[in-house]
């Protein structure tokens, strides 16, 4: 019994609908249908007409959910319980429900969705919960690290517009964790640290030392941290490098670096890497000479991101 | 623009997803399916196959709401916030989780789900948060008010099984509001109104006195009223009186009777009223003889409602 479950492990993209339609009457159907007719019904004279659609579109795949795999009443209680204990461990420093969102790759999906591909312009990931809005200003080619400890890595590309016109002066903030996987804001004390912004020059070209990045867990304490034991998934994600890109007149992006070769690419927690953003940490001895003459004493790695903005008013 | 959207007003059921599919190009609709190839693929080896399954319905449904209205990064953060908020609010007295899946239909549709529809057995409807395990037990033809204040109304009927045989012996618990729409536990002291249990007798046969149900409105003050204040929809409860009838071997039928002409019956806030459940509260004059003889200075009204429970083989 338990093993015929799997038959289709290969394709998850299943229908389970088809599972259980044979199984349900014809009338059973139409009280089914009829449930989901009132609700939808009782959305239809929202004053604003995008919270009808919004609303009846949750609605309706809320129902089709609850019917596709005829939840019990036992689950649907582990669902509310599920909520509740995500409500209860939420604080000015938690938030599991946008955890939750992340797990679900609900976050990346709406990303995706508000981040329409256009030409060859740079793909968007999620923005995550470390963005600090008064980073500190550093000219281009300098240090974001600020004392983070890690590999010195340093990252270097080109802005362009998507007509292929390099970009000067464009606003680049990059943040990271630190070699122990953890943001300056997750210290105790007032630190900032692997965090900062800069702008390209006349040629529309950036460099920055930072650390390399390396991978870290979400938060898996909670609710959401069950949720993934009991998928069998792991709540690491893959080593990234953020990026916030902006220009007057473009899209502005919002997308991370990954590091080619690291053990999560294939298996980041909250689902946000991109082929396309996956970057060649290039390996140097410290006495091969570095972009900026830096002493170093360390090993360290070279990266290039070359980055394209969407033209704003092709959105 | 703004009128464009009420088109179809008289037809919620709309697929919203025509409406912004010409205006998606196929290399973004494929990055869209991408992300969500990757969650379903993430639920794929869940040591539970069930597990499997209802993550699986549960993200296929959740990212196909995201891209059929194009959730908007902004509805996003309103969604975390909703639920952020209803997290808050809820707690040892108060769900506001519940009273989400109640005012979406989701626990009717549940209710729906798991009491499929056999022969012409009565149908169920939700269960609500006013039950209490230890009602007191009375004498079939006794009085469940034990001082509510109300209408007095008998209600009466007979119990059978789908094949049409008395059931002597079935447990009929009933509980309702008083005329002021609050059940007993609603009160500060410890009272005991409005709710007994009793067993038919050797012809199935069951009568009780109550009040007549009035209407309430569910917990509007959280975002759950918030919503349907957003909706124009009313908190209302139709006036109901609910049952729970067991019999050995039966299905236990979890239900409400609603009050004829009452004026929520179209705009129940739970989506709880079934056409089947609508019976007539005859009004008679207070000497107008009663079943049980009692003195009565009031008008009281007469309901019957017949009940059948489905085999549990059946089931």
């Amino acid at each position: 019994m338990t093993t015929k479950h799997f038959d289709d492990e290969t394709n998850p993209v299943v229908s389970t609908q088809d599972v259980h339609a044979a199984a349900v009457s014809a009338e059973q159907v139409g009280r089914e249908e009829q449930v989901t007719r009132e609700v939808l019904a009782s959305f239809a004279l929202a004053g604003n007409p995008r919270h009808r659609v919004v609303m009846q579109s949750l609605v309706k795949h809320l129902h089709a959910f609850i019917r596709d795999v005829r939840l019990s009443e036992d689950e649907w209680n582990t669902g509310i319980e599920f909520l509740t204990a995500a409500g209860k461990i939420t604080s000015e420093t938690r938030q599991e429900f946008i955890l939750l969102s992340d797990v679900l790759g609900a976050s990346m999906q709406t990303i995706c969705v508000n981040n329409e591909a256009y030409g060859d312009e740079t793909e968007a990931t999620v923005f995550g919960p470390f963005f600090v809005a008064d980073a500190p200003h550093i000219d281009n080619g300098g240090d974001i690290a600020q004392g983070a400890h890690g590999q010195p890595a340093w990252v270097e590309g080109t802005v362009r517009d998507s007509e292929g016109q390099p970009l000067r002066g464009a606003r680049i903030e990059v943040w990271e964790c630190d070699e122990d996987g953890y943001y300056d804001v997750q210290y105790d004390d007032d630190r900032t640290q692997g965090r900062a912004y800069f702008f390209t020059d006349e040629k529309g070209e950036y460099g920055f030392w930072g650390v390399t990045p390396v991978p870290y867990p979400i938060p898996s304490d909670g609710p959401v941290g069950d949720l993934l034991k009991a998928a069998g998934r792991s709540p690491m994600r893959a080593s990234h490098l953020h990026f916030m890109v902006s220009f007057p007149g473009t899209r502005t992006l919002v997308t991370h670096i990954f590091v080619a070769g690291d053990r999560y690419l294939e298996q980041d927690s909250v689902f946000g890497v991109k082929e396309s953003l996956i970057k060649k940490f290039e390996l140097n001895a410290a006495e091969v000479p570095n972009p900026t003459g830096r002493q170093l004493d360390h090993d360290w790695a070279r990266a290039r991101f070359d980055i394209v903005l969407a033209l704003a008013t092709e959105k």
